[in-house]
């Protein structure tokens, strides 16, 4: 490698020093969110930047580059990020907005790009003969005949408003079908615009994206919390309520449904479109979300031997569960795997493939219940890893969400210690990534044995209240006016999750018949994920000891997965088959899962025995 | 032909003259209802009757009743009507009430008998087995395994019940198939248990029939006024209404949907059945009470190019149009010809089946419009002809329904005139057959022109009011203490309307290139039909003259096609491919129209000039 690159990204003024590489590679590397619907191959056009100010060497438009801009645009510094690459210097790029609309879920990966636009949505224009008295076809059988295409029975709402649709249209419309459903029928040409919505629904968070089905773009993303979330934060307890009667049921669907639609009507607002002009709903879910999402009874789920109520992928018209798209328009699941492995994880293998390669590939989705995969292409084991809540900051004193004002890195160096704040606020808490940073650091000081118990309790930080606890930020620097601390019951809390975790992929490693150094990628997914400091959470063995540069952090791939389902038809039916590749682990059952957990939950510096590092 | 033979039908206490023959056959000549559901060829075994009392010779037990009967039944006298022959003297037949179903839509021909079942309705029972940790396959796919079927996605509704019903079931269940929807899930084994519904909606009469799909047996019958007709007698009336907007629509579709499940109601109740076990409607109508069951704006049929918003045969959950039967259900239309040739022809042409033989068949459906059909096997020509609805006893001074009271016969003998009334009551008025009858008879008797004037006002029973009235029943004998009598107005009313109708199967005949000696069967549709007096009906051209045992009165037919349909999936297809052959004559563009009617509005007194009589 030659020398370094220092680029400053505008408006963000973010400062970022790289390899000499694409713009595209140093923004994503940096997660700054640059579109790049073809996958940074230089097809879309869609990623231009300005390079507003260099000192140094930039490579020079490439034919691609040459296709998508005008020569004034090329004087203007006016570049394609994927293209053009920063060679030596220093540079200050402008994104403009425009390029700014890709999501962000797939930071650093741009799996979306590679994915052909499918979509199973399709219009078909045209102008049907008039009738005459010569020419009396009726309505339908003209329809039919003069959209050329073999559809199933036309719904009875389209029928009723079609002799009226058809003259209002004077014969001009374009049909739209779902595979070979006729969903609507719009008077003129509206074959520009054709929009589609991929939701994941966590069990806490719900997040929606807008995305047009005509070029693969999301055009606009909201999300909000669950508020299925006052009837428990973990599934069971929204298992033990909906399943009480089918009024309760029915209620906590409402909630979920009710937040779907604010959000889609925010959505539609922001990005100027028409409700009607979305067609389709793809959504992943854990089994538990996706069943009172449809309504169905998870009550079952609940007892041994945990089965939910189906597993494929089914599609209904959104007027069923009164969504706030087209009413004709498909809500459609992607496929359950089991009980607790829901199509958020199918979601997760949708996106990241780990099923094409030979090599083998770990995903963790962090969460109340982990997932974890192990597989290739040749197999894929997979297992639901009861965690709790810990990583999302729940069941710890000082723990919170990872939003504005928590501390999501500590560092303790020769006794200081070191934090930073999402927002750069006052603290308020501690999040997730904070309280890994936190425990591996205490046990890098010395501070806590690997069980997690305070080594010394006359420590300069440790404060003695009801129980000892370690002084994190004193409350003259926090936003609450509290101390901010952490007790040792909160490393144990965190411990047994971690346990918990170690357990499930180290017992899913021992099924498959590999260890941790045959692992040639570890993806961590999950919005969780995203933020955690690699070599703590490698340290404390949350998750197996690589080389980092193998794992990504993949960020909200759930959300991800069903915009692919949503954009590929053929993507869509490829999953099924995937799936019959994967077989779930049923830890309970597993003989040596309690064996496995027990050992698991004590920290190990692994740091200190890892050859690695 | 030997001597009569008289029969007393019990417990109604008719009485009956007739030749030797079947007790089936004199039944269905003295308009009796006895179930025959084989059509009278003795396999069935329904048609059991006692004879109760005998002074003559009846025929001795067939093999085939000897396979139904036992000997003590044969010694109590209990038969099969259809086998068992009065072959001289009196007899007293006790009819049983299990011997009573069928319906009397097919009087004396028994069509449905040659029907072979195969509903589209089909049920599979399987115990499924139980779910275990050693077999976590989810509900849906147990499900879909268990029942060995490939079946089109499980509607919503059924999905979230789905967990609750296989358990409460205990994984013995009951599958509803209509062709590939999955329509119910049912706790045990319900295959004893399937029904469907066939309804004619006409313009002003709603006829419904439960039909055992397992049987082909129609096991309660209904019928109301359709009370559509406070918007209009004729189509056109309601057509305008229901185009004026769409709460107008709403309305008029009320008004039928809540006839029909009325009806529905009824009938369930006599039967002894849940609702939730009538799995299919198949219904017809006209072009216009079909579009306004569906919810479909009529207002295109009534202006030119007179175009129905379809023609093909539809299928819809009943859900979707609030009827009281299993709401994932289907409602199912019989397909259309034209805007004014509806299903209620198709269903004419499915129970006659013109279309299997190589001889020419006129079919006539009298109403306020009527419809017409020339044709064989090779090719069939249709036309609606505007009849009016004096053939109903409407737009007549003393005109009325064929209702009790209503007089349906009438003679001129020796300047006496006798009439018989529906019931044997006081008369109230003239039905359709009544007048068809009195203007054959005044004719003949020298009392009217060809024209329908009056030759001698002079006449002793003319009475000279406002406008000449001829007395046919002097108030003193009658059940309103009116006179009732009939005008040159009214003679003239129902001239225009047997012109139209003679124009409409000359126009036919004349296209398709026969004269009416070439007729080998005329089929008279419709109630109305059912009563009339052929040979007066021949005098007056309302239809062609024929060998009068060429006439069928085939009564309701309509019903009876849409049963066919019901009851046989085959049948349903075949008609599709049927209607390929039928060509829709518009009468109002055919050149000789005008010319036809004008020629065919007097009557020519064809007795006199006929070769047959």
């Amino acid at each position: 490698m030659t020398g370094k690159v220092t680029i400053t990204f505008e408006p963000e003024g973010k400062m970022i020093t790289d390899s000499p590489r694409s713009v595209l590679e140093i923004s994503q590397n940096a997660g700054i969110t640059l579109r790049s619907d073809c996958g940074g191959i230089g097809v879309c056009g869609k990623c231009r930047i300005q390079i507003a100010k260099k000192y140094g060497s930039i490579s020079p438009p490439t034919d691609k580059e040459l296709k998508f801009l005008t020569a004034e645009e090329i004087a203007q510094n006016i570049r394609l990020a994927c293209q053009v690459k920063i060679l030596s210097g220093t540079a200050t790029i402008y994104i403009p907005k425009e390029s700014r609309n890709e999501a962000r879920e797939i930071s650093g990966t741009a799996l979306e790009g590679r994915i052909s636009l499918s979509p199973v949505i399709q219009k078909v224009q045209c102008q049907l003969p008039r009738p005459s008295l010569e020419d009396t076809l009726p309505d339908l059988e003209r329809l039919t005949i003069g959209v050329g295409r073999i559809f199933n029975q036309i719904p009875l709402s389209i029928l009723t408003n079609l002799p009226a649709i058809l003259r209002a249209a004077e014969w001009n419309i374009t049909a739209v079908f779902c595979n070979n459903d006729l969903i609507a029928l719009e008077s003129g040409n509206t074959t520009t615009e054709m929009y589609g919505v991929a939701i994941d629904i966590g069990s806490s968070k719900i997040i929606c994206h807008l995305v047009d089905l005509l070029n693969g773009v999301t055009i606009a993303e909201e999300h909000a919390e669950n508020p299925q979330i006052m009837y428990g934060e973990d599934v069971v307890s929204r298992i033990t309520f909906a399943a009480k009667n089918p009024k309760n049921l029915k209620k906590i669907q409402s909630l979920v449904i009710d937040t779907i639609n604010a959000l889609i009507i925010k959505m539609s607002e922001k990005a100027g479109i028409e409700k009607d002009k979305i067609y389709e709903i793809v959504f992943d879910g854990n089994t538990v979300m996706h069943h009172l999402f449809l309504g169905i009874n998870p009550k079952f789920i609940g007892v041994s031997p945990f089965l939910p109520g189906l597993k494929s992928q089914v599609s209904f018209p959104s007027r069923d569960l009164g969504l706030e798209i087209l009413p004709e328009g498909k809500v459609t699941s992607l496929p359950l795997i089991a009980g607790y492995v829901g199509s958020d994880a199918v979601a997760d293998l949708m996106l990241t493939r780990i099923y094409e390669k030979s090599e083998y590939s770990l995903l963790i989705d962090i969460g109340t219940n982990s997932e974890i995969m192990v597989g290739n292409s040749e197999k894929i084991l997979v297992c639901s890893a009861p965690s709790g809540p810990s990583f999302e900051g729940a069941h710890i004193s000082a723990g919170m969400k990872a939003v504005g004002g928590a501390i999501e890195t500590i560092s303790i160096e020769d006794g200081k210690l070191n934090y930073t704040t999402i927002g750069n606020r006052k603290p308020k808490g501690i999040c997730g990534s904070g309280i890994i940073d936190l425990v591996a650091e205490l046990f890098s000081a010395g501070i806590i044995t690997k069980n997690g118990k305070f080594t010394d309790l006359s420590h300069p930080r440790i404060i003695k209240r009801v129980v000892p606890e370690f002084l994190v930020v004193p409350k003259e620097e926090t936003d609450t006016d509290r101390d901010i601390t952490i007790t040792e019951k909160d490393i144990n809390e965190f411990l047994l999750a971690k346990g918990s975790l170690r357990a499930g992929w180290t017992i899913l490693l021992e099924k498959f018949g590999i260890s941790q150094s045959e692992i040639s990628r570890i993806w961590l997914a999950g919005s969780f994920g995203t933020h955690i400091n690699i070599e703590n959470a490698m340290s404390l063995e949350l998750i197996p000891q690589v080389d980092p540069d193998l794992v990504v952090l993949a960020g909200e791939t759930a959300v991800g997965g069903s915009k692919i389902a949503l954009l590929s038809g053929s993507e869509r039916e490829s999953i099924k088959k995937i799936l019959m590749k994967v077989k779930y682990v049923e830890l309970s059952v597993e003989k040596s899962f309690n064996r496995e957990y027990l050992r698991s939950i004590p920290i190990y510096h692994a740091i200190s025995s890892n050859s690695i590092l």
